[in-house]
């Protein structure tokens, strides 16, 4: 039994590794942190969590916290572990971290797309890109961990294997995606009530999302070359899900024809195939939120389109499990060398 | 590891015992019956459960299912069960039926409500109404278990302490009751269509409504006379999840004043203060629906109304859980003598 | 035409005030009055209002706006209106109070629930309660109106005919209200962000609502007596619309049998026969608020329940039209002599 | 003042076209087509109609139609049109087809991708392709007229004036577009279930929609050449609205570089400026389907990524008003002379 902290427990994302761990066998969570809503209960602020989590709200002090627990997970806001995090710390406890400082190899590239300073750039090159299914073996070795984007581990994950074996050209690679609204957070914006959103429907940050860079560097890994592409979000009226819609141009093959499904399908199963999270689904049946809802799965699936020669590829997640919380807890069982999927068996919830 | 069977497992109540079960560690499920769709594979029809079931769906022949399993869910049209239960049948497997046959003990007065004659009379009196808060020793003691409505089990629980203690004039009891769509089942009606519930709201049912003998019964059995009681269902906008909304008149002490709060809270707390899956929650905080969604907790409270000399009370619950599949998984843990939080403990998901 | 003035027009109640006179005759709105937003592009803030409105936001000076105008519409918090009022300004222009401050008779019962001091009690006796329906005679002559609220517009009127004419004991009214979410208003609150909402449902103000004392006082006028009812409001997720299920005991005949169906109905169509927005609903439907949505209608019904004595009436609305805006623009056609469906035949929008 | 009929007034787009037409002042309906409700009050079917519509639905007899109307609105299956149209029938009365039965001039075409028999090819040539904002003045002198698909004429719109003016690279578009369910229409269908759709999303008919064609016409005709697209339509958890995002590789200009921002709004401006329904937005602000909900406005604006050399167009409408009811209206304003915006001054209804 290992002992997490939680810094910014209070926000979505914080409240869905609650709600995880609160199943796994093997962590017990000894800190609730929250600046917003010190000493009080933490299940005055999620009332599902009554007479379940019986602990108080704490500040968000690393150091303290460092003493105390083997592992933090921060979902907090940009910048805030770029900005308190040292060697001390470092070494007394591992951290996986949910906001997107230590995503990204290019400092400039940070900042340019954040907007912000990073305070600490030493410890970039350590951190460990937390994406389990592709970076699975580096993860268990790690001390510090950069959990991916929600939209990110869409996006990626539903083309990963066609970028990596070359069967589409990775620069004419267009994702559109949607999100439900947790995505959003849990802060009081006129845009994110219900009023606004309800019945309604509309792409945000088009050209200028920030989870933009992190798709090119990891998908440009892929590649074996630095690529660029189009990322369009939108808001859904709904509490969770992503889906992303991709497309891309097949590439031909020697005698000009276009790969064939069986082609495409063996590209996808050679690295999902033994993956417990990632389901490909039946030819022809496309991917839907509601499928994986609450639990930790991505469902894919592509069409090719032979009149266009593009390919249309689809995914689909529930962004505060597989696109944050459950992918963190995922990265922590590696970490520790748990069974990578304890804590993670939730079926999905429909309807 | 005893082995399971659920007859219906293709509608929403019965889907939900899957997922439910899925988790379990003394059950295996051996059995997907769904007339509509036999010999199709069960995650076709659930895309949800692809890769988790493999079974294919199989139809409704009780006898044979009988002979292969410890215990059988019936979560089936009214009648279905009455129509082919005999004592072979009950005399190989338990059963939990998820139906309304064996609720009422009154043949005539079923017959009145659901307009369609009782098949099976001579096990009525055997069967043990499943409200495990209510009747736990009855029910672990049980083969045939009626599984209360998820209207009933929300609007008995809110109301049982007050009136099996007698704080309030049972025949002034008005339940308002709110249900999420998946009550109304999966068939493909138009008004079920999301077009014609969303952004809408409405009663139905109004006074003839076929849960209102079923609460009148227990909760007569709790007042120690017969009642009778106005229940008015309503359907809502959402997935899952009820709320009900009761008054009744409180009974003025000797003194000719209203029970204080803490007269009332002290009778919840005498029957619910053990009972893991009730929550009587703080003063002032009124259940939502929400906090309970995928989970088996009921939460309950109350507020006097010093000004009517009423009582409000509210209860909220997923109506596919403590509802329908999980207070039937509840049952089942009861017959079985397996812990009865076991399969049981998932906590509410929010948002 | 006349010249309008709107106070408070990127509430959602004021916002809708500016859509129904868009397309009403005899007005001109001359002032979109937003204290948050002075000198911003009201179609910035209502995109909908996109090369439809081309004014600014004004700021909320009562005593300019009154130079210029012949209808104030004040669509404010509790107490603005209270706070400017005077002579000279009621001298020059008429008024609809959207908010409660002259909607209750009594200052100190206005005080006790709305807890702030009535800071203009001398003009309570003057302003009509504008409900249309009711007061139609009063609101021809009035220059100051007290627009009803949304909750009480359909309480009241769901169970008026029967309180008058003495078929129910109103002192047995319940009345069990539920409301979509702009009703909550445009204030960014969590508790009103779309994740906390959506797919949820709650009671609130339980015996506390401020909308409580408003419909005992109008229904005790027609009741001849003052009375004391409980009623509930609950949040909804849609965005529009109020259902009001309503309980209340019949009062017996002389020969002991209660009211027919056929007696109430004539009670009824008495007083909603002719009225072109309250449509009370052949036998046996229920009113659904999606029937009503966008427009000036109330759809009212009832079901007489033999068996508790009780009848279950049921009244529906859109709490920004019939409930808000709608209402209050029918009440200025009153005021001025209007066609009184002027600019609100709107048909209802359905899906 | 005109007669109409609707033949197909029990769907949503034949409900939409009853709502427009009771506030338009030059037609009055005739006759309520609906084969499955004949001689049931229209009001029973859509209740927002009590004490609107008076009348009963009537069967689909168009011969008989045809003597006692000025105009015939078609809101019918794919088929029904091309089966029973003849020169009788188009000598007595024009007809604006809301199906697709005119809309694609290659009948090989039309019978690949809606895979059944063309019954009336002779009619194609004549039929006018009734999108306004294009081809207004051949509607004006069309018997005929083939009303747009929903997703059609938001695609179409969107993209229009940037390929019009050869702007982009008409075959690299991608149109990833986004439905309320109202466009699944009304029936009873499993999938299209409250509990399905809500708090889900799905693309669906990936590379077979059969508004693909229809967009690839009608915007080859713009390019000046055939054109290939790919379009993906996807099912949202809302009753109404369309968003298209659309995607194409912009032309360099003669020195390389991409064109300005300012370049392509005047290309939009130069075809929209003085069009009523479609509004160009400020820069910087994406279209929301709530803004346009309720009314016949098509909302558009446009990014250019510098980056990927592409540009992101899009586009909202509602599609039950421009994407079929509303824009049939315009179609028959302009066939008949009437005011184009008569009876179509909705004001978007927020929120």
């Amino acid at each position: 039994m290992i002992k997490a902290g939680v810094i910014g427990a209070t926000g979505y994302a914080g409240a869905e590794l609650v709600r995880i761990l609160m199943n796994h066998k093997e962590v017990e969570i000894k800190w609730y942190g929250s600046r917003s809503y010190v000493e009080q209960p933490y299940a005055d602020i999620y009332r599902n969590m009554f007479e379940i989590v019986d602990a108080k709200c704490m500040d968000d002090n690393m150091e303290e916290l460092a003493e105390q627990v083997d592992v933090i997970f921060t979902a907090t806001p940009q910048g805030f572990l770029a900005g308190v995090l040292n060697e001390s710390i470092l070494s007394k406890t591992k951290i996986v971290d949910l906001s997107a400082d230590f995503r990204i190899k290019d400092v400039a590239t940070y900042e340019k797309w954040y907007k912000i300073e990073h305070k600490s750039p030493q410890f970039i090159e350590e951190a460990v890109y937390g994406l389990c299914e592709v970076n699975r073996d580096l993860v268990k070795k790690a001390r510090l961990v950069a959990n991916p984007g929600c939209y990110t581990t869409c996006s990626i994950l539903t083309a990963y294997p066609l970028v990596k074996e070359g069967l589409i050209d990775a620069d004419t690679l267009i994702i559109d995606a949607k999100s439900g609204t947790s995505g959003a957070g849990r802060g009081a914006k006129t845009q994110n009530l219900f009023c606004e959103v309800n019945e309604n429907m509309k792409a945000y940050g088009v050209a200028t999302h920030r989870h933009t860079p992190e798709i090119e560097e990891q998908l440009g890994y892929a590649a074996g070359k630095q690529i660029l592409i189009n990322f369009t979000p939108h808001l859904v009226p709904m509490n969770r899900g992503i889906l992303a819609t991709e497309y891309a141009t097949l590439k031909k093959k020697a005698d000009g024809s276009l790969p064939t499904y069986d082609e495409v399908k063996a590209a996808y199963d050679k690295y999902y195939a033994k993956e417990k999270f990632v389901r490909v689904l039946p030819k022809g049946v496309c991917p839907e939120t509601k499928w994986v809802e609450g639990s930790n799965y991505v469902d894919v699936n592509f069409v090719i389109d032979e009149r266009t020669g593009r390919i249309v590829m689809m995914g689909a997640l529930d962004n505060l499990v597989k696109g944050a919380a459950g992918q963190a807890v995922q990265n922590m069982n590696l970490m520790f060398g748990f069974k990578e999927t304890e804590g993670l068996e939730m079926v999905p919830m429909f309807p």
